[in-house]
């Protein structure tokens, strides 16, 4: 199989921060391959999917795929929040300390289960980099998207003797707010990106991936336009 | 959440490792929750399932659960030999020194897939130990299943902050012939067993597995009721 040194798939969700990833990859990868997966694990944002098809269209990606990996939602997490059937997503001003240290829209061990599967996917088409969009404004606390955790999925996949597949995540130390500037820089149309937790028509607003894109919006001093400021 | 410091989840495939280790861990949990986990990926020996089902109902577990994983096959894995669709299962006399460093029956990432899934398993039910059947017999390479492997997905699990899953592999310095012994003395039913990499209803004997299972039989003077001798 033909390796390509620079060749690679973006994690794509649909959301901001994912989104201006994609973007900022294409930019700098030239002619190298460049691919995008989207995982769909029974989450209530399916609307992302919709956003992760417009964005991959945009950046001329040779492949977008999707993969439902909804069967494994019920079996895997029954208790969490953030899956069809599970317990309600809290606003930001609901969790507690405790929540805040691994809230309830935490799925159990979710972004290895995604990275291998991105590995996977890139090992067999030769491609050498998984790129995720883990930023640093992780301030309720997962444990799966820290720089210990990336380096150590790393440290294991560097032991594949023929096609080892590095993860990056560039934005690891960048926050929000510069993400959405840099996404403007790029020409990235946030109007075709989707975070909120909840499945309405609408983003809610108040839950925490609502308050943060707000607070990353009104930090930068631009204006989203799916979700607007308050008052 | 309860946590049950010694429950358990076996990763069960249905082939003769799992099982045995299956009844061995039974054994020694005494009173903690035990459960299995079978996941298809669109493997060819969709018939080590029933075997799965068979060898848990026999070991009292809590809960058999089993995930069809077949959508991510042909995404993950085009041109693997492993699953439906991919190329021929190789006879073992048929690899090359390159193909025994990591053979065409090898699947991309597979098991950082598979133990991922259940690490998450284990997590949503409060169980902190993942077991699986990786022994020394490895002779023909898959590089995740080393004990650097192990040892790497174990440094990722624990850093989570709230419930830390371990993955324990105790067969990795045993050979298959020891496992047949250990087998006989737990009085695991072979019969109900499966092995051959191919889909046909009886093993083929000739492909790696089938032959490394006839091998460690031979070694340990038993006799297979799946498949017969050579001669």
């Amino acid at each position: 199989m033909l390796i390509h040194p620079n060749g690679a798939v973006v994690l794509l969700s649909g959301g901001l921060d994912s989104s201006v990833l994609l973007h900022d990859v294409a930019r700098n990868l030239a002619r190298s391959p460049l691919h995008t997966l989207s995982l769909h694990y029974g989450q209530r944002h399916v609307r992302e999917l919709d956003c992760a098809r417009f964005q991959s269209k945009h950046a001329g990606v040779v492949e977008h795929e999707v993969i439902d990996l909804g069967v494994i939602a019920p079996v895997l997490a029954p208790g969490t929040a953030l899956v069809q059937g599970g317990g309600k997503v809290p606003d930001l001003d609901e969790l507690s300390d405790l929540d805040r240290e691994q809230p309830p829209t935490y799925v159990p061990n979710r972004n290895m289960i995604l990275l291998s599967i991105a590995a996977a996917y890139a090992e067999a088409r030769g491609l050498t980099r998984v790129y995720y969009g883990a930023q640093a404004q992780d301030e309720y606390g997962y444990w799966d998207c820290t720089t210990d955790f990336l380096d150590r999925m790393n440290a294991t996949l560097s032991l594949n003797r023929r096609t080892p597949v590095e993860i990056l995540a560039p934005y690891m130390r960048r926050s929000k707010a510069e993400l959405v500037h840099l996404g403007v820089e790029l020409g990235v149309d946030f109007a075709h990106t989707w975070s909120c937790y909840r499945g309405g028509v609408h983003p809610c607003g108040t839950c925490p991936t609502c308050v943060e894109r707000r607070n990353a919006f009104a930090t930068s001093g631009m204006e989203d336009p799916v979700l607007r400021p308050v008052g």
